[in-house]
């Protein structure tokens, strides 16, 4: 079994499959570059529909709610990464996540809310999915977004 | 012609041209870093100068006002990259654009505001120009700025 | 004296050390991550507890403070970075700072508190602390922080 379809198999346990369509780029820029083995993804987001969680943790969202925000930013990243690189079987690890997340101002669980999205990424990508992360509370995000995921990766080339 | 001088050429048609001198950082660091084909700019603004557009968009600043404080702060970072890399042939690519837009609170465009830089960058550099990006609003930065970008770079070693 | 070593004996002029024991991750991701020459530290924060100087620059915390707490920082950066490394001897050099100051919506000096983290990598570090940086202001960082620390390196593989 491809590691692709280790990553697959996985996310099926959970009721879950890689996107079909991913969030369009807000701007004239890239969803993704790949350089000499090293990669980068454009902001990763719930989405922007209704039913992508809008709003401020601590505010319009609850923790649990901005957690599964979160979980869904770094769904729609692992189907980032599989278009990136045709598929997930070249993806060498993960590095740095950035997150941000839209809090009301006494909200300092942004960590938590993260983890949403860290546990993912550990879940359906193993020892692939290991990173380090930084966490930020921000006011508000571009759009009304509650999560924002800033990710680098390491990738073998073809 | 050399690719610095297509870059400098399509500048041209604008009015515009690398800038003689750039902002200087602004404490105790680099202005760039480069390291195995692999680069980093500082912190590239608008300037520190009256007419830099300082303020947050949304209140001080229009929406087409902050687009062109990030065209400035994108045209510093190209004379940061010639300087850098002594012109821009040894230039690969742009890599990754975190851009940070100080806002009003209600103000959530800052996608459009960026693609000012973006899209200075996408013209001036054309397949070189190309980099995935970041959004952010922040209620303020630093020295009252109104956007500041974060830029890496790939280039050939000399 | 290797590199180490000379760390160590500048930080002890100054009465520093290496800190025993790291703030630990705040959540399910690592420390840190190396891949092929290039490294990235997780978020560093002048700690958790009660003398880690929480809270905001111009408000509860002196700039003064604000420029402790970035040294602090960035002392336990010195922490992760010789844990990772096994010591500092194949550390080439920092790449990018980005510091995130948690700031009174009027205080705009977030580089001079900054620097309190830069001027120590450039004491301790020498050559290899030349690092570029960005500064952000933010209202709150997450656990009440009041400065948090994204940092990337280049070492030599082993």
């Amino acid at each position: 079994m491809s590691f692709t379809q280790q990553v697959l198999a996985r996310l099926a346990q959970r009721g879950l499959a890689l996107p079909a369509q991913m969030p369009k780029p807000a701007g004239v820029y890239e969803a993704y570059r790949l350089q000499d083995g090293l990669g980068f993804l454009a902001a990763q987001v719930p989405g922007y529909g209704p039913g992508s969680l809008p709003g401020r943790v601590g505010h319009e969202l609850t923790a649990d709610q901005g957690r599964a925000a979160a979980a869904m930013a770094a769904l729609n990243a692992l189907g980032r990464l599989a278009e990136a690189l045709d598929g997930l079987d070249r993806l060498q690890g993960l590095l740095h996540v950035a997150g941000h997340v839209a809090s009301a101002d006494m909200f300092w669980d942004q960590p938590e809310v993260l983890d949403g999205a860290s546990e993912l990424f550990n879940f359906a990508l193993a020892e692939r999915g290991r990173h380090t992360r930084t966490a930020f509370a921000v006011p508000r995000l571009p759009k009304n977004l509650s999560v924002e995921l800033e990710i680098s990766f390491s990738y073998a080339p073809a």
